[in-house]
């Protein structure tokens, strides 16, 4: 028999389901979706016969852990889910428990963006580096923090939350958290297709007019591609989330000095559109670091990102597990 | 014979030279100015002296390690000070080589925000914790990072410096390291004293005033005196310079949620008047942790703190050596 770890996504809209062997090969991945009328229970159950589908199929595989990354905010210490935005049936969901008893393997749970910055670090673009600091940057902004290969946790959970980070404590510019200024409300995707909107409903003139039937249907991307086609409007508004990025991406150099700063995310799908800017315009807010070492790279892994971390996260649980039974 | 640490805390204005036993009792302590028309090395010589000069008086004690601590930059692969602003002449100084050479003893050198985060946590306020950031606000701000007992050092050992992070990157007030709207530059003592004597001398009425002879001679201490005294100017001022020092602490605990956050500095040295404001409005921009988990706490050892840090890295200094040789 041959060891096998199995790594859980779970998104908003869809998750997914790898198995690889002790050698890091991929065994098989699956997808299923999160929305389920049935509820969580239900969701669960189809997750765990897809893993016992894939260890039928292959036949001389054993399954020794699982890792799970979910969406937060999480109940680390009872592995619980609770109640994320989009998934507001799971709440205090006992995922951790349930695959326990179910595969009686160890299981251990993360956040989502830890675990893409765990994926990052071991599979992709953090490899070889000690520490890194990741940033998934979409409709908002999440991060990940890793220190000497482990995911820096701090109190109650809750560091690398740099999306809420300050970046305008004197805006008028509020963030569905609560405060003011965070990084996430000034310049990630919301905020750009936020700003667009309310430009063009203005009248102002653009080329996204004839992309979009209508205001309501401009995203970020709509706007990332009007920019990458010169129009006037779209370039100011993402220049300008460009420039908040990088404000956002300095303090983390000067605060922690990380030998990499990765992101991922649909902002960096924009690719040199999103990395010549904030290589440009970060050295610009960093005094205390050389600046040849304000080392910026995209994301390698895409999607597959949270789900590497989850395999890793299987991984860390089987040595944390072996390290119990051998001590 | 019994072993003795020694631990040097350079200033820009004097020196402490602390000698210590392995069981952490203190032999002595010497104070040597910093500022000589000798030069550096003529200072290292009264160091060394005094350090020589402790040992004999106590007979029985075998020097086994040295550390020190410095305002920087410094080069630390090379052991090297390199020209501090008021410190001019220590422009490539070699001091861990030549202490090295003169009592053939292993010798760290770490910088002195650095050095007195060490020094409060392992003997002042944060005792107990795992991870602290230690923040020194007086005419500047500095900080370190204490991260499982070790200072966090980062890539160039540019790690902690909470001074130099952004707070208010759209405004104009420039820091003299190069960036704009440094939190040091927003609201450190130099800023404070500054921004009254602004005020002041656009005729603005207030204590201050009778305070002092000419507005020139206001200092953060002076405001800080005036603002006890309910001084309308004076609070404006504080109350304003509170504010954007908890912006900063409120990032440092969206990022890396430490257990403590550890305030030292002429800056913390008002009390109450400081520590109240602070822990009101920073939870204000804090939304990732649950707010009775923001420890914001005076550091304990005032002026000690430097040569308490410079004792613990001389203590680590001969730990490293020791399993050099033991290796």
């Amino acid at each position: 028999m041959n060891e096998v770890l199995a790594g859980i996504d779970i998104g908003g809209t869809k998750i997914a389901v790898a198995l690889e062997t002790a050698e890091r090969e991929r065994v098989a991945t699956r997808f299923l979706s999160t929305q389920s009328e049935a509820g969580p229970f239900a969701v669960l159950e189809d997750v765990s016969r897809a893993i016992e589908e894939i260890l039928d199929e292959k036949g001389d595989g054993k399954l020794v852990s699982i890792g799970v990354g979910s969406p937060g905010p999480l109940d680390m210490e009872k592995g619980l889910i609770l109640s994320p935005s989009n998934m507001r049936d799971w709440d205090r969901f006992p995922i951790v428990g349930l695959l326990r008893e179910r595969f009686k393997v160890p299981v251990m749970l993360d956040n989502d963006a830890n675990a893409a910055a765990l994926g990052e670090y071991i599979y992709g673009a953090g490899r070889g580096y000690k520490n890194i600091v990741y940033i998934t940057a979409s409709t908002g902004i999440g991060g990940g923090i890793i220190i000497n290969g482990e995911i820096f946790h701090g109190v109650s959970h809750g560091a690398g939350e740099i999306g809420h980070t300050v970046a305008l404590p004197d805006s008028d510019i509020r963030c569905y958290c609560g405060t003011i200024g965070c990084l996430e409300a000034v310049c990630a995707g919301a905020r750009i297709a936020r700003r667009a909107q309310e430009r063009l409903s203005k009248g102002e003139a653009s080329l996204i007019n004839e992309m979009v039937r209508d205001v309501e249907q401009v995203t970020a991307k709509t706007v990332i591609e009007a920019a990458r086609r010169k129009d006037k409007l779209a370039t100011e508004i993402w220049s300008e989330a460009c420039r908040y990025l990088a404000v956002g991406v300095a303090n983390i150099f000067t605060l922690l000095a990380p030998e990499a700063v990765v992101i991922g995310g649909g902002m960096a799908a924009a690719g040199e559109m999103l990395f010549e800017p904030l290589r440009r315009i970060t050295p610009q807010f960093v005094s205390m670091i050389p600046h040849e070492k304000i080392n910026i790279i995209p994301a390698e892994l895409g999607t597959e990102s949270g789900i590497c971390g989850a395999l890793v996260i299987a991984r860390k649980a089987f040595s944390n597990s072996y390290q119990i039974y051998a001590a």
